[in-house]
């Protein structure tokens, strides 16, 4: 694609509340614009890349058996009044057309357990692993931190059903791995972490958290056993027992609830066992928010220039920029190689976002290092004096030049490689 | 897909105002479910159906330049104030914390226009030609007729931004095609009608109408200049001139406006032209409703039995049921020869429901009718003492049988194949 026509360019503005990295240089970088506190637009770049991660996010949960629906956003009072929920802090509340009273979805097990109700009869019904991927809404006081806590954010919510609490606990520990799954295949090197199981049970619940400097959680890492543990469930003496804990700034990325029958019992939902006899329903609740996990990448990903996107979400591979020249014939012959490569690497497969724009080479290379796709090549007088062009990674401060017959394959070999991410905050 | 896992089986029930063939069928196939008057779930075939509709919408877009984003649902009351539109009714209002107000999308004019203004500056960035394709919220008293009208229903919204009638114009005519092309690709024959600008504009704006006898909308072709009319244009004397008009029952699949300056000039846009001097910016909006367009093709396609999905739109291309045997080393060859065709099938890009389940042949094939996908193959004890498996399209009448080893390249080379579509109502 052509960054001359793409809408939404590179801007020295920042929102308002620009509080983080995200929101900064998503925002400058042209992948976002606020339109209110918590709530952002997606340009076509930052669409790109959120719907990379939705993707990611989608097959493994198709790995492990999810099934994908949708359920509205806008709810009728009475799923919530049947959970004992209806009062909830984060749900938007309103009264539509006949006084009929609804809310915005902020979570959905009180849509989707009864879904599931009326979709099963029997014990041979199950498992159930429905999730969905849309919209949320929550009503935050103090919307902040760009995509980390928004209004309305992306997530997709996986619900799981199992009548045994060991059918349970099995796909409770597949999901941890496909969650990591996901964070590695993002770029994100997540711990699994033990918080408080919540209102709903006595067990623990577990949050997956990405080390940051500009987290505003704490991950207490037991230095004897290892385990990673939540604040909530450190005791309080311990908060600061450096010598106990290896303490970390954290974002959360991710978070998984076994919801035992705090749900299924709200609706009296039960199922016909094989022994004829009524069975209860376990439940579990697993949440990632694809914007969140967009917001952290940039968080953990960037430098004082702009982002560094991991290969795998970056909105396009490759930023290729053509410098100009004031001779004619070699600004033919520049164009003509870009569109060249342009072409043969998109047909292998590589996106090129392709900088044509008659612009200096300074203002090119910031906006390259701004928006902050992986590789950059650069196609000038100088470049094509030796019939190459120029290749710089963007986690590499050297730049080499790469022979234009040898560039296709020497892309698709980069692409296919795997990605050594090293966190520059 | 093996039928027995699939979530969302078939039922007898549906919605309580299964008051149109799609609300009824939709629901008793089990592709959506009613959470409330006006907004459903979709469950696994559904959403796979409405992915399908959205990624030809999408192709559409992108091929006459339009560009994908995503503009929050959760909207601050200032836009539509700006834009005078804060009272309108369709809009669901409401406060959230610290008493801000807010209101769901109803649509995007009021959105998509500063966020235009804040990315342009002179004639150079023009056109802009953006979209979007996520749910939209209507405050309808009288939500009905199953995806027809919904109060959250999936729209595709696109916004043109020109600075010169001509090029709005041309963009406009171009429009029709890409939406003719989506309609003819979904199966649906529409007509564009012309309908009035309503408040925006003294010129027309037009929608495409497809026949159907279910349809709530009339549209007038004029016997001698062919022109299709929508009621609103037509002189209220002539609304029963059968003389004049053939009139034809319709469901409207979706509409474009000329907005002129209706909204630029509510907001102050205007950009530097080539002279330097400040240029008005005409838009245009371009709307379809994924989500109504599955209801529309399946209010045309179908027929007693059930549904009849266009092979471009079914959820999967072959229903395949395997039929019991009660000779184990019968039905074990059975199993091994559908799981075989399963999976070379799906390699080859054919997409197969596999009905494994152990019931009646009846009962699967009565499923696979209101299930409606376009090809159903049998493997039974008898096709396969014929070394074959039985092959009947949802359109014909007659089965026929096909060699096993043949099955996999006439499978394809079928889906390659133009349809040959007839309405059956």
């Amino acid at each position: 694609m052509k960054y001359s026509t793409l809408f939404g360019k590179t801007t020295k503005e920042a929102p308002h509340d620009a509080d983080s990295p995200n929101a900064r240089l998503l925002t400058q970088a042209g992948y976002i614009h606020q339109l209110m506190a918590g709530a952002y637009t997606y340009l076509p770049l930052g669409l790109r890349t959120l719907k990379k991660i939705q993707q990611i996010v989608r097959e493994e949960m198709d790995a492990i058996g999810g099934q994908e629906i949708s359920v509205p956003m806008l709810t009728p009072k009475k799923v919530w009044e049947d959970t004992g929920r209806w009062g909830i802090d984060v749900l938007y509340r309103f009264e539509g057309a006949g006084g009929k009273e609804m809310a915005l979805a902020a979570t959905a097990e009180d849509m989707v357990t009864p879904l599931v109700k009326s979709f099963t009869s029997s014990y041979k019904d199950f498992p159930v692993l429905v999730y969905q991927m849309n919209d949320k809404f929550r009503n935050e006081p103090r919307a902040k931190s760009g995509l980390l806590r928004g209004r309305e954010f992306n997530m997709k919510d996986l619900y799981s059903f199992h009548l045994t609490q060991e059918g349970f606990e099995e796909f409770y520990e597949k999901s941890k791995g496909a969650y990591l799954n996901v964070y590695q295949r993002c770029g994100l090197d997540a711990m699994v972490v033990k918080a408080s199981g919540g209102d709903f049970t006595e067990k623990f619940s577990h949050e997956f958290q990405v080390k940051t400097e500009a987290g505003e959680d704490r991950v207490y890492v037991d230095k004897e056993s290892g385990d990673a543990l939540n604040r909530e469930v450190v005791p309080e003496e311990d908060w600061e027992n450096t010598d106990k804990y290896d303490i970390h700034k954290t974002i959360e990325v991710g978070n998984i609830f076994p919801l035992e029958t705090r749900f299924s019992d709200a609706i009296k939902f039960t199922v016909q066992g094989a022994d004829g006899s009524p069975q209860k329903v376990i439940m579990g609740s697993y949440g990632i928010g694809p914007s969140r996990v967009m917001g952290s990448i940039v968080e953990v990903h960037h430098d004082e220039k702009g982002i560094r996107w991991p290969k795998a979400v970056a909105p396009f591979h490759v930023y290729m920029a053509s410098l100009s020249s004031k001779d004619e014939a070699v600004q033919a012959r520049i164009d003509e190689v870009a569109a060249g490569l342009h072409d043969e690497l998109e047909a292998a497969g590589v996106e090129v976002l392709w900088d044509e724009r008659n612009t200096r080479p300074g203002s090119k290379f910031a906006d390259a290092d701004l928006i902050g796709l992986p590789l950059r090549l650069v196609v000038s007088e100088k470049t094509l004096a030796e019939n190459a062009v120029e290749w710089k990674e963007r986690h590499e401060d050297e730049a080499r030049l790469v022979g234009i017959d040898d560039l296709v394959e020497q892309a698709k070999q980069w692409l296919a490689a795997p990605e050594r991410l090293t966190s520059h905050e």
